[in-house]
This record gives C-alpha cells, sequence and structure tokens, in this order.
C-alpha cells in the first residue's frame, strides 16, 4: 500500500501500531483501574471493555498497519503470513510503547482513587497494570500461569486467523473489528482465571513497566515472590505461533482459494498488514 | 464445493466440525469453570461466552462443513434440508470428539482452581462438564429436564432455519454466525433452568466423558442418583427435528423462493452444509 | 409480495406474525420465569434475553408479514404507513394468539419451578406473565404507569421508523432486526422501573390470559387491587401512535427521498409490511 | 445535501440534533433514574444503554445533520473537518434544547420514584441528571474531574474521527452508529469513575437545568460545595479538540485517501454533516 503522503511508509505504520495500542490500553488498564479502585463493575465489565478497546484499537489501525497490537500477533504472521520478519521488532517497540504511554494516562488519571485504594501501591492495585497467577479466587502455580497463557494466546490467534480468512466466512462491511474483539470478550470470561488473560506481550510489559515507574515496587515478582514479569511475554510468543498453526492444520489448509477480494475492499485484521 | 487441494471433501469437513466445536467446547466448559471454580462473573458470563463461543466456532467451519457443530443440527439437516444421511454418523462422531479434546483442555488448564474448588471432583463441579437437572436454585425431575430439552433444541433448530434461511432475510455480510451465536445467548438466558440447556448430544456427551476418564465418578448419573447422560442426547435429537418441522410449517413454506445468492456470496451456516 | 406457492397472502403473513410473537415471547416470558424462579440472571438478563426475543422474532417473521409482533405497531403502520385498516384486527389476534401459545409452553415447562417458588401462584410469579406497575424497589400508582406505557411505546415506534426507514440511514446487510432488537434493550435498561415496559399489547395480554387459565387467579388486576389488565394495551396504543407522529415530525418528513432500494435487497422491519 | 421537500436546511438540521440528543437522553437519564431510584440494574446497566442511546440517537439524526449532539463533537468537526462555525452555536443549543426536553420528560415520568427514593431532592439523585466529581467509591477532586473530562473525551472523538473516516476502515452496511455507540459503552465502562463520564456540555448541562428547574437546588454544585457545572462544559471542549487533532497526527494524515463512496451509500456519522 503505497503512501501516497509521501512519509516513509514504516513510520505511519508504527504510528498506527502505537496509536492503536494506545487506544487498546486506556480501555483495558482503565477498566481495571475503575472495577478495582473505583469500585464501579465486575469481571464481566473487564471482559467487555477489553474486547471492546480491542475492536476500536483495530479500528484505529486496520488500514495502515493491519492493526496486530500484539507482538504474538505480530510473531505469527511473520511465520505463516509471510509478514516481513524484519518488522518485527519495530513494530512489537511500538505496540509496547503505545501500551506504556496509555498506562500512565490511566495512572495519572486515576491517581487519586489508586491513592485512597491502595496508599502503599502493592500487589492490592498491582494487577490494574499488570498480570499475576491466580486471577481467581483460588491460588495457581506459576508453571499453570505459563500453560494457561500459551492456550489462551493459541486460542486469540487461531480465531484472529478464522475470522480475518478471505478464503473462509469473514466478516465483510469493515465488521471485523467487531468480531475480533468478541473474541478477547469470550477469552476474557473462559479464560481469565489461572493468569488474568495477558495473550500480549506488550499489553503486560508495558504497562507493567510504567507501573514501575511510578511507585509499584511490585511490579516484576507474583505475589508468592517469584520473578514473574517474564511468563506473559514467552508464553504468549510460543501460544500465538502454536495457534496459528493448529488453524492452518485443521482449517486453513483445507479452504478453496477464493478470488480476489473485490476492488475497493478495504482489507481489514491482521493478516493484511502490508508486507 | 469441490476441494482444490486434493484432501478428499470429508476429511476436510470433519476436520472443521472438529475444529469448530473444539472452540465452542473450549469458551463453553472453560466459562462455567471460571465461573464455578474461579470464581470470575456470573450466569449471564455463562450466557454470554458459550454464545460467543457458537459464533467463533461457526466463523472456524462455516465455510467448509456449514458448521454445524451438533449432531441434532445435523440430523434435522438430514431430515429437512437434503444433507446426507451418509455422512451424519461422521459428522456427530468429529463434533463430540471436538467437544471432548477442549474438555480435555479445559480440564487439564483448570486442574488447579477445579482441584482446590472440589477436592473430591463430585456433583459440586461436575457441572463444569456436564448438564445436570435443576440448573437454577430448585429441583427439577428428569422428564421435566427431558421435556426441556426438546423445547429448547426446537428453539435453537427453528431459529437456525429462520437465520440461515437465504429465502427470508439472512444476516449478509458473513454475520450470520454473530446471529447464531445471539440465538445461544438467549437460550442461556431463557432456557438454562431446568436442564442448562444443552441442547447438542456432542456438547454434552464429549465433556462428560472427558470428566470421567480424568476423575469424575459422578459423571453419568444426576444429583439424585439416577441414570442422566441419555436426556441430552435423545430429547435434543428429537427436539431439533421438531424445531424445524415447525420452521417448515409456519414459516419457510410461506417463503417465495429468492433467486440464487449473487456469485461470491459465501454460503454460511447450516444449511448450506455441502450435501 | 405474490406468494408463489399458492397459500393466500393473509394466511401467510398470520402465520407469521403468530411464528415470530411465539419467538419473542418464548425467550421474553422465559427469561423472567428464569431470573425470578429459576433464580438465574437478573434484570439485566431480563432486557438483554427480551430485546434479543425481538431480534430473533423479527428474523423469523421480516420476509413475509414485515413483523410487526405488536399491535401497538401494527395499528401505528396503519395510521402512517398506509398499512391496510382490513389487517389491524387479524394482525393483532395472531400476535396475542403467538403470545399466549409462547406463555402456555414457558407455564408447563417451568410449572416445576414455579410452583416450588410460589405454591400458591400469586403476585409473588403473576409478573413472570404480565407486566404489573411498580417493577422496581418502590410503589408507582396506575396512572403513573399509564403515562410510562405511553412514552415508551412512542419512544419504541420513534425509533422503529428511525431505523428502518430507507430514507434515513437503514442499517443494511440484513442487520436491522438486530438493531431493532437493541431498541428494547435500551428500553428494558432505562424505562422498566414503573410499568415493566409492557410497550405491546399481545406481549401482555396473552401470556396474562395463558397465566389465568392456568392458575393465577391474579392475572386481571395489580397488586393493590385496581383492574389493570386494559394499562399495557390501551397505552401502548396511544404511544405508538404519538411516537410515529414524532418521528414524522421531527425526522421524516425533512428526509430527502432515496431512490429505490436495489433490486434484491430484502426489505425488513415493520414499515415494509405487505400493504 | 439539498433537501427536496423545501424547509430552510439548517431547520432541518436543528430538528435532527433536538430529536437525535432526545434520544440519547431519554435513555441516558432514564437508565441512571431506573438503576438509583428504582433499583433495576448496576453501572454496566448504565454504560450499556448510555451507548445505545448514542447509536439510537445517531441512527435518528446521521441523515440529516450527521448526528453530532455533543457540543464537543460540533466543535471538533469545525477545527478539523471543514464543519460550518457559523452552525456551532445552533447545533449546540439544539442538542442542549434536546437534552433538556428528554430530561424533563424522565423527571416527570419518574416522579413517584424519585420522591420515595430521594424525598428532599438532593445530591442523593441529583447525579440521575448531572454529573459530579467522585462517580466511584472514593472522593476526587475538582481538578481530577476536569482532567478525566478532558482525557474522556478526547478518546471520544479520536475514535468518532477513526470509525467514521472513510479512509479508514469505517464500518459500512450503515452500522457505524452501532460502532459508535461501543465507544461510548467502552468509555462508561473504563473512564466513569472520576466524574461520570459527561463527555458531552449539552448531555450535562440540559439535564441539570432541567433539575434545578424542577426542585433541585443541587444543580450548579458539587457535593463539597464548589461551583462544578462548568467543569462538564468546559473540559469536553477542550478535550474534543484534543482528541481530534491527535487522530489527525498519529493516524488521519498517514492514510491513503480513498476514492469517492460508491453513489447511493449513505454517509454516516459526525464527519459527514452537511457544511
Amino acid at each position: 500500500m503505497a503512501n501516497p503522503r509521501k512519509a516513509p511508509e514504516i513510520i505511519s505504520e508504527l504510528a498506527a501500531e502505537f496509536a492503536g495500542t494506545l487506544i487498546l490500553i486506556l480501555f483495558g488498564v482503565g477498566v481495571v483501574a475503575q472495577v478495582v479502585a473505583g469500585g464501579l463493575g465486575d469481571h464481566d465489565s473487564i471482559a467487555w471493555a477489553w474486547g471492546l478497546g480491542v475492536t476500536l484499537g483495530v479500528y484505529t489501525a486496520g488500514r495502515i498497519s493491519g492493526a496486530h497490537l500484539n507482538p504474538a500477533v505480530t510473531v505469527a504472521l511473520a511465520v505463516f503470513k509471510g509478514f516481513s520478519w524484519r518488522k518485527v521488532l519495530p513494530y512489537s517497540l511500538a505496540q509496547t510503547a503505545g501500551a506504556f504511554v496509555a498506562a500512565l494516562i490511566v495512572r495519572w488519571n486515576y491517581a487519586d482513587v489508586l491513592a485512597a485504594f491502595d496508599p502503599g501501591h502493592t500487589f492490592k492495585s498491582q494487577f490494574v497494570f499488570s498480570t499475576m497467577p491466580g486471577n481467581g479466587a483460588l491460588p495457581v502455580g506459576i508453571w499453570a500461569a505459563f500453560g494457561d497463557q500459551i492456550i489462551g494466546t493459541a486460542i486469540l490467534l487461531f480465531l484472529i486467523l478464522a475470522v480475518t480468512d478471505l478464503n473462509n466466512t469473514a466478516p465483510a462491511a469493515n465488521l471485523a473489528p467487531f468480531i475480533i474483539g468478541l473474541i478477547v470478550v469470550a477469552i476474557g470470561m473462559a479464560w481469565g482465571t489461572n493468569a488474568g488473560y495477558a495473550i500480549n506481550p506488550a499489553r503486560d510489559f508495558g504497562p507493567r513497566l510504567a507501573s514501575f515507574l511510578t511507585g509499584y515496587g511490585t511490579a516484576w515478582r507474583d505475589q508468592y515472590g517469584q520473578l514473574y514479569f517474564w511468563v506473559p511475554i514467552v508464553a504468549p510468543l510460543i501460544g500465538g505461533v502454536l495457534g496459528a498453526a493448529l488453524y492452518q492444520a485443521l482449517v486453513g489448509r483445507y479452504l478453496p482459494i477464493t478470488e480476489e477480494p473485490e476492488p475497493g475492499r478495504v482489507p481489514t485484521g491482521p493478516e493484511h498488514g502490508p508486507a
């Protein structure tokens, strides 16, 4: 997609990934702050607002960058869909930067309620920003969280490929971003118990860093004292590739190849990122 | 639909039914585990995540197999829509296998929280996997559950036919899977009291078997000691045919026959499965 | 719309209105039974399932009859959109019959839980079937309920005209039924306190009669002893006409007239009922 | 858009803005009254019904006026999208008038429950009509509310531009109003703690005035005695311009210019208001 306004293509793509992930995290970290410290809403609010944040982030960035918004998506598309490996690191950094800035905005806006709710800035509100094992009522070990993040991200990538594959029944009328958001709503409702469904290294690391720089000494470890920040980075990268592979193996390879999309159809969703 | 990549058509269809039902149950059994053992969400979370699981399962399998994901759908389409009887058993087995594997994944992922919540693996968490009579606050007899499952599945099939009938006002732009998911959301909210709205033999039997093989001795009977597993198999098969017949009698036979779908329109939903 | 299969047009239309209202009430009365007697869900479940019942009822009947599903809609369309006055009474009777049969099905299916929850079949579960004043936590007089039903139905008809007016921005891709359902979700969330948002004489009278015939002596009066059943019949008929008039006055008359809908576009929604 | 029926264009546009904002506030103030005084629903009901009110208000007014429904939208479109400055004040007054009338209707309809819930008409129910700082469980200062309203409205305008920009991936099939409603659902779930997400001067001032004129002496100040009514007027106007500027800077300027919308495509959403 040649950019007629002469900015180098990569600049516009990184700006789009930054902006889309910023939108995602403004809602994602925002809703957890509102539920936990503001006392408005419950776990379902978190599931819906995260999912809608995905929808709106994808509408923001879809045309320019394909709206990955997630290094696990970027890596999986590089492995299976020909997305340029040269762009994997820049995309991932732009996503993490967007998530970081968004978390700072939430941190600043909700400074009063966070201070009132958790004056010491401890684990009591750490999970507004970053995930921890044992999101539900019961304790969960670090490896159960690790496995959970592989599975959750595998489901995410399997379904992103399924609903954006033009050879399958991808939603038309530019409504794929809505359906992609619903994937994350459903994952939040069904796959959030063990590890808070990070399923996105940028979503977790950017806000974690933002919390650390603004007074949270609890950022890097879990509530049992173990170094944890690497789990929602490593496991999603593995899970994303696994899920994309499973989609190809079970569905993608059997699909008849459809004729080219009609001219004028705006491609949406991760697999249509400029390569 | 000739498959250009030379796999026998039935293989690709069974893989799609397996994958679509796997997705459905990853969310369906997953959300009940999260609500019951994880303590996150409530009955409405279950209704939404099951429905979204249907939506996403139909997007996964719609193009290749028509996304029945349910033997009651497969049988009703064989009776009323010319779906090949030869394929009814293979489809049903692939659906049940997908549900079985998905339930094993949930069982493994939530092993810790299930063990903490219900160490003996009893009826207290049996219904994460399979349905029982009396899902609501009050006791319900086995025959009330049987009748309920006939009605619930009749509603399901009536409406699947209604929203995928190209002679009626079927959603376009490949959004039928979203509306089909909403059918199941609504059934969950209104028809779940007596018997937990199995309305799908594969959805119930696959995870029931998975629970039995992983430590649940309570799998086959209801909480009053009666053999129950057959109810959510037999009643949905009856109800599905009944509902499809009612749709034909009340609506389908009065519809003017529309011209062929425009070329390029991807058929979606059960009635368009390859015959 | 000539019916190519030779049934008299009015028969097919009445069958469609019967079937569509049956679907609506299977979910609408069903969800209240589940919330009240089954103890699953809350007021928001009621709002969502009623709205989804509307969506699915409109998909059922939209092509054949225009899916009024409500005498207040039928009358308003006769006044403002040229719908045949000859058909107003037959349509209304078919809608009421559909609502009546659906309520009997719910009554039968949930007989056990209703008997356990409210053995005397009193006001405690009367409102599963029919509306009463003071749906919220606080008492409301009969005239406040009457006014409320005028306003609520005025909002309904104003918005049905707004979202199905092809000169306005009506949803395409056969998704109007989804948006029409959302109107009723929103009315349930904002306009249900005073009188339980009947906004539909068939929805209220059919199930009220069904409850009376199956053991509810409380069917005709409100909880204070006043004759009440006429309120959700008369007020909606007034409100519907008022709302449609307001739409025409504030919006409809200013709209430029659009060219004919493209051939092949299936008309959906009330204003396209065969006249 | 020349109006073929000869009313001066501005009259039809002001009628549409009045009607659309009326619809928005009938649901928005209505749902808060129902939750607070009626005791039906919770914060999520408020988030959903406000968002659906936006969707339905935009469907009402979209074709004629572009459905701004919010002076912060009108001003931002004047700054960035060539909307006529001459029309900014008339549009804003029409929006405020619609919000004022809608709030009077809610006030009248729910007079009984409001009087029963809060006989003195104090802060206990003031926030049914207008926003206050500290919507959540914890106290928030006036400047935290001011900053919050800048950010919340910036997010709103950023996303309205994103999802209605035809050079980006704007929803087609006239479904932009649905997605625009989801923006407000998500803002309600994530950005409502500090100041109740007014994000719209007309939404806040019109109902505030209506409450003052009908017995609420608490209308102009916050619960700590400070003059507050200007905050949800001034901050959204600033935030809207800021958000639109950020969209242009991060996304808009990089978008390739798409060919003209296909003839017959009805433009929807704020940026297509007649200029």
